[in-house]
This record gives structure tokens, C-alpha cells and sequence, in this order.
């Protein structure tokens, strides 16, 4: 059976563009208010063409942006699929920049360049096809959830999944919003890096003072932000905090090893970010530190006067938005409380700190060796016929942690994305390839899903 | 004569504030390339004023802001008064924290509040106003240098001080631009710090980079930055720049003794700073902190996202604006270098830094026991009924260095402004009775300078 469904997807290569079209020619900018009915239209759209693929689909309002949700009938003797995916589109701004308008997708050099195109609009289509090829035979119940708030934050989505949590029941959920490793490598990524996002002021005088008249003699925030922020890492580059790495699960020797065998060419990798030289955690490779190692980045500075030229002021406040990347098994709310635990007990006499948190989720790990990631590796194997790459990604997909945690499920991210594709900047394209691999791959993924 | 003069002024009580206003509407903030216009127009009002005043007055222009020349008829009998001011004022950010209007100057409890009230627009009014009240038989020779750059560095001072020093030939040269030890303690300023501004930018990636993706493996700015600010100081608030303090001059005992007698009221002075604690280099009180010891502070940082929530980048860039307060026989030049090399020393790989010197002047002293500066006691004496107290000033004026090594003459620093005056900050403000008090000692010091 298998064999016919990518047979077909095969005799289509050539059309699976023209269904991807018309969806990336919908301009579902989420972030802003303008194009909320380009948003609305892009579930409607959706929903219409989820039900031409057999399933019954329906347009949730939420708060926000609505949810499209549809499903196969669903067989109790067969596996569930729970398939998660974004219809909404980051701004296109700078818009200038652009070679092609990024609402009318063009073909260059074997890729569609349009908004969306890869992220995630691209990716969905590829799952839609494999569903077609596939029609009534489809060896699994799938459930798809596609919302249109990802790139603003997926407010109402954890809500949507606690409110309809017996709907959503599944065994498994896969997601393709991720990348392979590199063109011709795809890759299952089996670890993401969760976040706790901090911020913190430094209060000192009650106004800013002249730094002549008063320097040395009072507390100046700007001063003591600098020194409660430099004292967050040690000199092998390690975090400062206590406790911080109490509940790190160490990288196992095989995946130090496999990570170690990828063709990551550091050079050009600094050539791309402008960067003269890697730093990183003591004892750690780039991809490990990026990947599999927790992290604190200061993501924003601002105290005192910020114009052009000098204002002598001794600044009555100072603050910084400071970032942790946590990998699996940090709590994140252990974490926090070390970080502002940390700050106050070394913060000098003299000045007050206040905290805001803007985001907290765990990292996620589903192991290499699971049944699902398994499969999900013969599913690769069959749509590419390329051996997976197991990878990790440093950034995070909060709605992973809302669906282990709503639905008690495991995710699989099989994403056909490339390093390259652009994504949230001018010119993001989706290869052809990948389309055509990727919908080969969802098509081979529901097949091997039928054995969970 | 003196008496007629005081007299007047006596009588003018309830006007002073009246031509002060004008001046104070006119948003002369030098640093903002949008207020150039308005900084012309102050330059040509404050002439206008000293013309009516029966000085002949000229608008001269420099590369930047212009200066405003005014002078007396020059007597070769009498001796010859230098007096020195700014018109130009400081930018007003931020804005929301002023109770009214920086440029509406408004009268509440006995002050007038308003953008340069103190610094230095309402002092040399009180100046003008003792002028006036002179009018031609003033018994001085009269040399008005009125700058519009002070408050971003007096870059064309020197240098118009080199080419029109045998037009500004004076016997002492006058500046009141510096406050009474508190309400009703007149003082006398006979020392002042100097200062080195700097900026230092750390730039590492060429764009900002996402903080998942990346964060961990490359190097951080803002990181940089706050490790290469917090090396700024030790442990015991001293400065950390290798040969800072080798110049230094110890402060002798007597002044340690006459600070200490000086009635300085450290609860109230932190409640009027509404900070907690007072902090600072360790064996010093805070009279000697601020007024003789050298300091390092952060006057502003900017770096990365400041908006509201959160973004999760690694930001290109961070910089940070940071000067240091020097005492005299402090070579500026030198302390600019020993920062810059320490910067540079004690940067990691990966990153590029950049300066900019924003400033640069040394500290002074003028002597206790010279003729003028008896002279300057007793024209308080007679403006305030009041004892002067000797005292420093650890903010600088960079004019008195140029004014000794250009035109060989010291400076007597008379100032009438107040400790709680807001200078620099958001609801800047002038007391009446400091109008009304430093428009007779300006008198009463034409008076006695003529003795000189």
C-alpha cells in the first residue's frame, strides 16, 4: 500500500506546487491588526481544504486568530495521530528587500520564494499531499491542529488544548516546523532547549543624579547592574548560579559521538553570523553548546542616557532582559527563583531590584532509541532515502511542552525546512525537494505510525 | 555707591523672575541637532539683553553653537572682570517625569522650575541684574563670554579663548555656575574635579542573532560588555585601571578637618537622593567621595531589545557611555588611554570594540588664600549676610582649565544654586531667594574686584 501512495506522490511532483500556491498567496500576517482578515480567510481556506482531503474540518475562534482543527473518521483498532502545524506568517518587513513580493510565490533555482513558504505553511502542504496520496487507506486516525497565532506568542492555543483535551487524544504528535540538518541530510530533532526569560531593574536614586556632584560617593544602579550581570557566568564560560546544572542530564558519549561525525564546517558557519572566533561552555563542542547545553544571554541593556554625545548623569535606574536556555530536566521555575535568588543575595547595599519573568518553558527531550523516534527514522529513510540525522535544536516550541503536558504525549518533529530557507527575514523559500521528499515522508510516516 | 546698587536690586525683588522667564522658554539644549535653531535664538536674546543692559554685545560663531561676547567700555584704570556662563542647557528626557513643563517655567514653594533654571540660565541673570543695577557706574571693566556648548563638552571654547585672548585680557575671570554648601551657607568654590567621557561599543555578529539558535556557541556583546564594565572597580570602590591613581594628590589633613566640621547632614542628603545607603571608595566620607576622589561611573547602556516582553535575540552591538571623575594632577589623556587599554586587554576574542571620547578636562584647584578669592568672601559677606564656606565641587567646568592656561588668570567659582537644585534631571529648578541673594553678591563682587 505504501508503495502506491508514493507512487502517487511520485506522478505528482510535478503539481504539488500548484496546491502550496494559492495558500502562500494569503497574506496571514498574525502580528498585525491590518491583515486579521487575511488571517481569518487563511483558516477558512484551510479548513476547505482539509475537508476536499476526506477529513471533516472546522474553524475554532479563540481569543486571538482561530484554530482550524479537522480529523479522519476515527477507528479505535487504529493508531492516533495528533499533526500540529502554523498557517500564520511572520511580517514581511523589510519589504524593500525582497526580490519577488512575498505574497506571490516565484520559482528560482528549484524553490518557492514566498512568506510562509517554509515556515510553516510549505511544510503543512507536504502532509496535505501525503493525506491525498494516501485517501480512504490512510493507516491512522489523525487529528490536525493548525493555529494562526505561532508567531505571536500561541496565547490561546495551551487554553484551546485544556478546553478540548478529550478531543485531542492521540498516541502520538508530530510536527513539521523544524529544519533537516542539511540539503540532502534530513533529520529527525529529538531535543529542543526550553527558556526562562527574566527581567530585571536595578533601582537606586529616586531621580537621575549629576554624576559630578554625586559620583563615588552614591550607589549607582548602571554600576551594579554591570557587575550582578557579569558575575552570572565564570571564567569556563559556565553559569553562576547555584544550582543551575544540579538536574543537567550529561550528553551521552553516542551522542557527543554522532554530533561529533556531522559535517558542521565551523568556518563557514562564522562567516555566516560575522563573528571572528566561537566561545562557548568549557569542554563543549559549537554543535553541543548550541544544542545540548544550558545558557544565559543577556538579551537587552538600557540605563541612562542613550542619545548621541555625553549626558554626565549618574542613572536612577538600570535594567536587563536576560535569557536562560534550559536543556531537559531544568525546572524552570527552579530556575528562576536561582536567578533572582542569586541577584539579591549579591546585590550591594543601596539599591532595590524588582524582577518581571516574560516566559517560561522546559526542554524536551524524546528519546533516540523510542518506538516513535524509530519509526519516524523509517519514515525518512523511505521518503528520502537518506539515513536521519539525529539532531538536537537550541531554540524552543513551547506548544511541544503544552502537548506533553495537556496530552501526556510525546512529539515528533520531522521537519523539511533548510539552514537556509530564511525563515522570519526577506527571500524565505522552500525548496521543491523539499516538498516532494517531505510530503513522500509524511506519507511513509502515517505508514510507520500504524505499528506504534 | 555698593548700597545705592543693593538698593535697587532690593527694590527689583519681585522682578528679577521676570526677565529670567524669557530665557528660560527658550529650549537651548545643545545636544540635540533639533534644538540648533533654538540655541541660535538664545545666543541672539541673551545678546539683545546685555545690549540693553549697556554692554556692546556681539553673536559669534564657532563650528558648533555660537558664544556671545559682551563687553564695557574698557577703562585702563579699572581692573578687568572676566565672567563666564552658558546658555545652552541639558535635553530634558525623560519628559514624563517633569510636573510641568521643562520650557514653561513654572513658580512653586519660592522656586521657579524650569530646563537651566539653575544650570546656568537664572545665574547669570542674577548676574545681569547686578549689572544693570550698576549700569554706568559699574567699577569694573566687564568681559562677558557666554558659551552654548558647555553642556556637550565646550568644544570651541579653547580655541575661540586662543584667538580673541588679547580681546578677553582680564585680571580674574568669574563663574557662577556652582551652589552654596546648602540653603543659606553661601560658599566659595575652590576646587573641581575633571573629567574623561567615554563610549565603548562591543560588537560581535554582524546581525542579531536568535538566542535558541545561537545562544551558548557564539559570543555575546552585552555579555562582553557588562564583564569588561564590572572589571571597572574593586572590591573596595576603587577604580581598576592600572596607574589611576598614581597622580593623584592626597588630601590634606586641614581639609579633612574642615570638611568634617562642614554641618553635612548624610540622613538627609540620602533621603533628598531617596537612596538607602551611601557607598563609595573605602576610607573616604562621602564629602571627600564626591568632592576629592576620582570616580567611575556608567552614565547609560544600550544594547539589544528594550521594548516591553520579550525578544530572544543575541544583540549585535552593546555599548555603554562611561566617565570618570579625575582630581587635579589627573592627566585626562592618560586615564583615556589607561581605559581604552583595559578595555582592549581585558576583552575576549570574538568580539571588536570601538571608542569614542566624548570629553575630557582636568581638575582644579584655585587658591584659598589669594587676594581675589578674600575679595569673593567679602562680596558675600555683603550679598548673603552670611559667613562663605570654602568648599570643592566634584563636578568640572573645563573652562577654568582653559581659561588659567589660555589667559593666565584664575577663576573665582561664586556660585548660587542649591544641593537640591535637580540640575541635569527632570524638574530642574532656581530658588527665588538665590536669584535674589547671587544678583547682590554679583554686585557687591564688582565691588570689591575693583580693590583687586
Amino acid at each position: 500500500m505504501i508503495d502506491n501512495v508514493l507512487k502517487t506522490i511520485d506522478a505528482r511532483r510535478g503539481q504539488l506546487l500548484g496546491g502550496l500556491e494559492p495558500f502562500l498567496r494569503i497574506p496571514s500576517v498574525s502580528a498585525k491588526p491590518e491583515h486579521a482578515v487575511d488571517v481569518g480567510n487563511c483558516a477558512r481556506w484551510l479548513a476547505r481544504e482539509l475537508e476536499a482531503s476526506g477529513l471533516s474540518a472546522s474553524v475554532v475562534p479563540t481569543r486571538g486568530h482561530p484554530i482550524v482543527v479537522a480529523r479522519t473518521p476515527q477507528d479505535p483498532a487504529r493508531r492516533t495521530v495528533l499533526l500540529y502545524g502554523h498557517y500564520d506568517v511572520q511580517p514581511v518587513e523589510p519589504l524593500e528587500q525582497w526580490v519577488s513580493p512575498p505574497f506571490e510565490p516565484a520559482v528560482r533555482d528549484g524553490a518557492v520564494y514566498a512568506r510562509g513558504s517554509a515556515d510553516d505553511k510549505g511544510q503543512i502542504w507536504a502532509h496535505i499531499e501525503a493525506i491525498r496520496a494516501w485517501g480512504a487507506d490512510l493507516p491512522v486516525n489523525l487529528v490536525c491542529v493548525f493555529e494562526g497565532e505561532e508567531e505571536i506568542g500561541s496565547d490561546n492555543l495551551e487554553n484551546f488544548l485544556e478546553s478540548n483535551a478529550q478531543q485531542l487524544k492521540a498516541d502520538i504528535a508530530v510536527i513539521s516546523d523544524t529544519n533537516q540538518f542539511a540539503r540532502g541530510l534530513p533529520a529527525i530533532t529529538y531535543g529542543l532547549r526550553g527558556l526562562v526569560y527574566m527581567e530585571v531593574t536595578v533601582s537606586g536614586p529616586s531621580h537621575d543624579l549629576h554624576s559630578g556632584m554625586y559620583g563615588g560617593a552614591v550607589p549607582n544602579p548602571a554600576n551594579v547592574l554591570v557587575e550582578l550581570l557579569a558575575s552570572l557566568h565564570d571564567r569556563d564560560g559556565r553559569v553562576n548560579l547555584p544550582g543551575f546544572y544540579d538536574d543537567v542530564v550529561p550528553l551521552t558519549q553516542s551522542e557527543r559521538d554522532a554530533y561529533a561525525s556531522l559535517p558542521f564546517d565551523e568556518a563557514k558557519f562564522m562567516e555566516e553570523l560575522g563573528i571572528a572566533a566561537l566561545v562557548g561552555e568549557k569542554g563543549y563542542t559549537t554543535l553541543e553548546r548550541k544544542w545540548a547545553r544550558p545558557t544565559c544571554d543577556i538579551n537587552g541593556l538600557t540605563s541612562g542616557y542613550q542619545g548621541t554625545g555625553a549626558k554626565t548623569i549618574i542613572p536612577a535606574k538600570a535594567s536587563a532582559k536576560v535569557s536562560m536556555r534550559l536543556v531537559p530536566n531544568q525546572d524552570p521555575r527552579k530556575i528562576a527563583s536561582a536567578f533572582m535568588q542569586a541577584m539579591r543575595d549579591r546585590a550591594p547595599k543601596g539599591v532595590t531590584l524588582d524582577f518581571a519573568n516574560h516566559g517560561a518553558s522546559a526542554g524536551i527531550i524524546v528519546p533516540m532509541d523510542s518506538r516513535a523516534t524509530q519509526l519516524a527514522a523509517s519514515a525518512i529513510r523511505t521518503g528520502f532515502n537518506r539515513e536521519p540525522v539525529f539532531m538536537r535544536e537550541g531554540g524552543s516550541i513551547p506548544v511541544v511542552g503544552h502537548i506533553k503536558r495537556v496530552l501526556g504525549i510525546d512529539t515528533l518533529l520531522v521537519g523539511f525546512g533548510l539552514p537556509d530557507d530564511r525563515v522570519h527575514s526577506p527571500n524565505e523559500k522552500f525548496d521543491l525537494d523539499a516538498l516532494y521528499f517531505g510530503a513522500r515522508t509524511a506519507a511513509a510516516l502515517y505508514h510507520e505510525l500504524a505499528k506504534l
